[in-house]
């Protein structure tokens, strides 16, 4: 073993498991440790701090394990400046870039520590300077980065801070641990609807990201009146939940509710659904022209929200809004992001993993799925605000319309 | 080939894949058939018959065959008389017994076509003269059969009724074909509560078979909420239901709904609720003792309603009121199936499998939980009214309990 | 009611359930019927046909009917010439434009009847004049859709063929109806494995469809065994199935195998492993360069078999390789659809969807799963060959290796 | 706040995430800690060790937290002698009877410490005094309470030991936290044979429990091998499972393997395959009369092995063997346990949930099903050794055939 480097952790270490994580971390780089101190407070609301000495077997390895346990809030005791070293082609990082986490980080350049800009998940570091001669340290996905850059490498000189539990978790303290369907439902829809009166209270923006299911379970009356009432700043979806709400505004269902929404047989309605708003240019137009007369997409563009469809392989036309280029897309939602304060995914796998690199760790974010194993791989990922909720996503979005729309009425 | 007999069928053959079922039948049990007669009927309501031959290698698999064609509603068209033997065994059946569906049946003997008086599944009939003379046909499961019995064997001389799809499947029309997620949640919520008040409207009493899972989802307000207003008559369920309502009653949750009700985790809490219960001799004479302040058990002691536990390998106690053993338990349940007229099956698939074995197929049957594997299991079975809806049994009892208890407020 | 319209079919009716589903959607589109002649055929192995007169309230509800009812092989009796529209709109379809299915289609113009050369999902059918003056019908998806185009219209004059069931049917025929557990998986395997030899030997090529629990599940040796004897001739992947096999073969698992490979936690890996190829341009450099040294890529390159990548919202980087423009993406697929005759999709359900609108339905194609809901899924699709097995992708790959590959051990 | 006590805990604390759930308890209990002294070793390979001081709100919480905490392995620093007091009824245990784990027990009495026999979870500690004076303590069950027993009450002088994870954990490290899909699957078969070598090594008895998923998956041919080999010594299962081995051993598959086993659409087959067994007497005797060619209870009995079938509410028939009493097959089980050093539980929850209680937290224990969630809870339990698969059931037991049976072949 040769490359050894101490590190320091701080927050609620055991009782959040983080310090279990961090040791598998280790052993999963094959590395080994040492704790040299380790203090644990006294009374349950005393957070625990950790300095531990990890070894690898060379400086690459240490520097990767370092990197990966800043994922967990660890950071390194000793740092002068960060290391940084030039782009040598476009689209490429140079070789031992730092991959960032989506926490809070500052990096240290010229003794000085600077914020970054816009916390994102396995992006590099670039760091720019000002006309005025600035310094600036901002995240650049593979896919932007040009030539040039000065991009951060090695883990040195860069801090990362683990949100405050509070009072995010406080308001969805008793989610902690439980994917499962081991609690009161109706509890969950109430502290969700606390969680998103308190970010709008404080000014941020709710952003939604949804799939067909919500169309499928017949959430879209409650889903509208949600809209209308404001409770909904963006949404991130891909064509099939669109084309699908589109699509059951068109062709059905049938005013006595006996035919249901977005069934599946009735494949040839969506293609010809998504066939008349290419035929208008977007769904803003069709909604002006009159062509599209109710669901989601209607309510948004009607109360003047945004949305961000992104495309896949699986789509059919696709919509005229929809970016086919992946990349662009991810761009779209990059440029979204700015002041979400609270995030509800529901019934999409692909738009929440999406979704979930691009979010700073310290927005509450919450996964609503039919299906525990979306919501334990949604709720799992880093040390973020992410929790999880089994349910079903038409009576979830009913309850919840009930709890914030005040004149919803189930129709 | 050798042995042949011709049956008949006649109903809504193609468009209920009745017939597709029957061709399978026949070739799973090697058998071949012709096709004699096919009258289809004209338009989309008139019923169409079939009359079909079928072979089958001996005499032994024909009668086999013809009785696995009854669970369809397939008849022969040629019969005299059923033939009877005796059981020369007690709890055995004589060779080649007719295995019994839970459609209505008839028996012809002397000439006379009698009612079956209790069709139930995977039965023996069993022929019994009456003190006045007259015969009558009633089903026996293996474990009640008396050596001496008179036991009908083979499948001549029987007849199955399919029950008529109207009004019942009316109610439910739309759920045909829909396990899946793909139904407006609050339509499916609306017409189950429809068939409950037609159910009671008719006479009928409404039987609840329900797993732990429904206090798990934090249920119990809502149904105390339903059997106060009359919706439950009885109640099948396990140790493990009634000793978590129980528990829950007795150790939580806290008042502000911060603890979950059921956390597995507690299961120490379990085993010493259940000691309560049975210092106090039984559920009722602890909720007359005021040692059970609250809980689904306890509304059904107070409203006067009826409830079967049954044990299973895996319970702690159990409760003193619980059958330990299974087959006295299978008994109890079949003595509170009389005037059944609607079934609600929630988060338990063994009770649930049980109790669709001894319902009649007329019955109305919904199995509601969020697995899909369990609704389909047991919406697939037969040709009864089973019918399956997939989402979360918390807030679907919270919804049913909005439209069926007039003064119900989410707490 | 207004528009009628006289249609036939003819098949395995009844016990494939077709009729069934047929008479479903007269219903669901609002439409009535009339079944005018039946022939049921006589004995097990005859097939059946029948001649209904359908009715709508409009002509337009009847042509949208009348093409819903071609997905499942129900042809119109009386036809003249298909009507044909021009398209006044790049990227879109006249109204009443005729939605494609993916079975064996023919046009009927100028009293002649055409093949369309390419039968696809959810398309249109454009009809091109060639240089000779000969016509030609082939399916054009909206998006590549030039103003000016002669398009069907309605769905007169079009005949569709749904596949002969056998031999294909014969190979899988016990996977009828049992997408569940319910059949010995080593049979599955083996039938799985004739169907490949089967197809094969026809001269067509393997088309395998794979999504990254491939990788997970350990399948990575299995696999690569199966390309380099030759059992995959075309690989249809997203980023994360080839950016996850290109990690596991750079950075794990470790030789003794105590590391899983694709460990969720180790997502930095990813990222880096994504940038390494980047900088050799792509991932056939990446292995002329000596910088890949094993898995499932790797093995693709050197035996010289083709792969389409397509990018979806959540990739990193992505790979170079990697269409990220998901239109772009459907082109590259489509066009390595000629000749493939047989198709196993693993652990994805993304690009299973999107393939399955791509191939003709008489293409065999089998999707394993773990997941039984994304199985149901696929193999629910139309009147195509599509069959389902849930089982575990990782076991399944040794079995079929163990099959295929004569001396393929345990590693 | 008024009642409080010092307790302490050893072992790999941090890595293991036990302190972070025993922090969890007290909080869910009401409870508030002082963590005095925390001694987190240096390196990788040395135990931690914590004292801690808990605080409830009076003694009898206080007691039912200590009982709690001793479910993780936390014993406390001052102990007299246990407390001790006399059941005044049959079937119940004296309020504030000590609930025990499934971990190794000491009861200090008289000053000294005293094993517990026979560890079992949610039982009462019953002392004893031997002809010839001396004390022994013994679980007991609810169920088998005497009125007149003298029970340990409170969660004093009682002390539980954790079992050591070497080298049990070391066989199975790999499978730490991974139900999932996410870990080659070939090794995880590997391991499991080896664990089996190693437990048959050292002399103790291989036990399996098994659901009927085994026969459904084809899994019968492995297992027979399996047992005949000797690898199976004792077996739990339910009538379903016996059952259907039965019915498929008497009706089917055919030999071409082209129909399923244990198809459910056969289920008259096993109400008839029941019956011809309740004829012969019991299980032993259809095998000696030559009425039962072959599966897996067949295999039992010719190699002379244990079975406890166990009834459930379901049930049909239920064979002779049964024991319809759940509580007389609680009783069955619990003298089987002895000698028990490997335990598999296979596609069953109820029997494996059941078992999982009885057994000694010291045997290592794998759970193996397709079933995520089922996989997941069994997994979970205590502090146990129990590890989950989620996997294949039939290809799995194929494989651990092919390990372990060295001349099996694949039939």
């Amino acid at each position: 073993m040769g490359s050894r480097e101490t590190v320091e952790v701080t927050g609620h270490l055991m009782d959040s498991g983080i310090l279990s994580r961090v040791l598998d971390d280790i052993r999963e780089y094959g590395g080994e440790f040492v704790i040299e101190e380790f203090d644990v407070g006294r009374d349950a609301h005393d957070p625990s701090s950790a300095r531990i000495t990890v070894e690898a077997p060379d400086d690459d390895a240490l520097q990767r394990l370092l990197m990966r346990l800043q994922t967990r809030g660890v950071n390194q005791v000793s740092h002068g400046d960060a290391a940084v070293a030039t782009a040598d082609a476009d689209g490429v990082l140079p070789d031992g870039f730092y991959a960032t986490t989506n926490l809070e980080t500052q990096v240290c350049l010229g003794g000085r520590w600077l914020d970054v800009d816009n916390p994102e998940m396995d992006c590099g570091l670039v760091v720019e300077e000002s006309p005025s001669g600035d310094l600036r340290v901002r995240t650049v996905p593979l896919s932007d980065v040009v030539r040039g850059m000065s991009v951060v490498v090695g883990a040195s000189g860069i801090q990362v801070t683990v949100p405050d539990p509070a009072p995010a978790a406080e308001a969805v303290a008793s989610f902690e641990g439980g994917h499962g369907p081991e609690r009161p439902q109706a509890v969950l829809v109430r502290q969700v609807a606390d969680g998103m009166r308190r970010a709008r209270a404080s000014g941020g923006r709710l952003l939604w990201v949804t799939g067909p299911g919500v169309v499928h379970a017949g959430g879209v009356p409650a889903m509208v009146a949600l809209v209308r009432a404001g409770w909904v700043d963006v949404l991130f979806a891909g064509n099939a939940m669109a084309a699908l709400d589109i699509e059951t505004a068109l062709y059905g269902p049938s005013p006595d509710g006996s035919a249901p929404p977005g069934h599946e047989h009735g494949h040839e309605h969506r293609v010809r659904a998504v066939n008349t708003i290419r035929r208008a240019g977007s769904i803003e137009r069709a909604v002006r022209d009159g062509v599209l007369p109710s669901g989601v997409m209607r309510a948004l563009v009607t109360e003047g929200k945004r949305f961000v469809l992104v495309g896949s392989v699986r789509d059919d036309g696709p919509l005229p809004d929809v970016h086919t280029d992946v990349v662009e897309g991810q761009r779209a939602m990059r440029a979204e992001i700015h002041d979400v304060s609270y995030c509800l995914m529901m019934a999409t796998q692909l738009y929440a993993v999406a979704t979930g690199g691009l979010l700073p760790a310290s927005v509450p974010l919450v996964c609503v799925d039919i299906n525990p194993a979306i919501v334990t791989r949604l709720a799992d990922r880093g040390t973020g605000q992410g929790r999880g909720i089994v349910t079903d996503v038409g009576l979830f979005l009913e309850q919840l319309a009930l709890e914030l729309v005040p004149d919803y009425r189930r129709g």
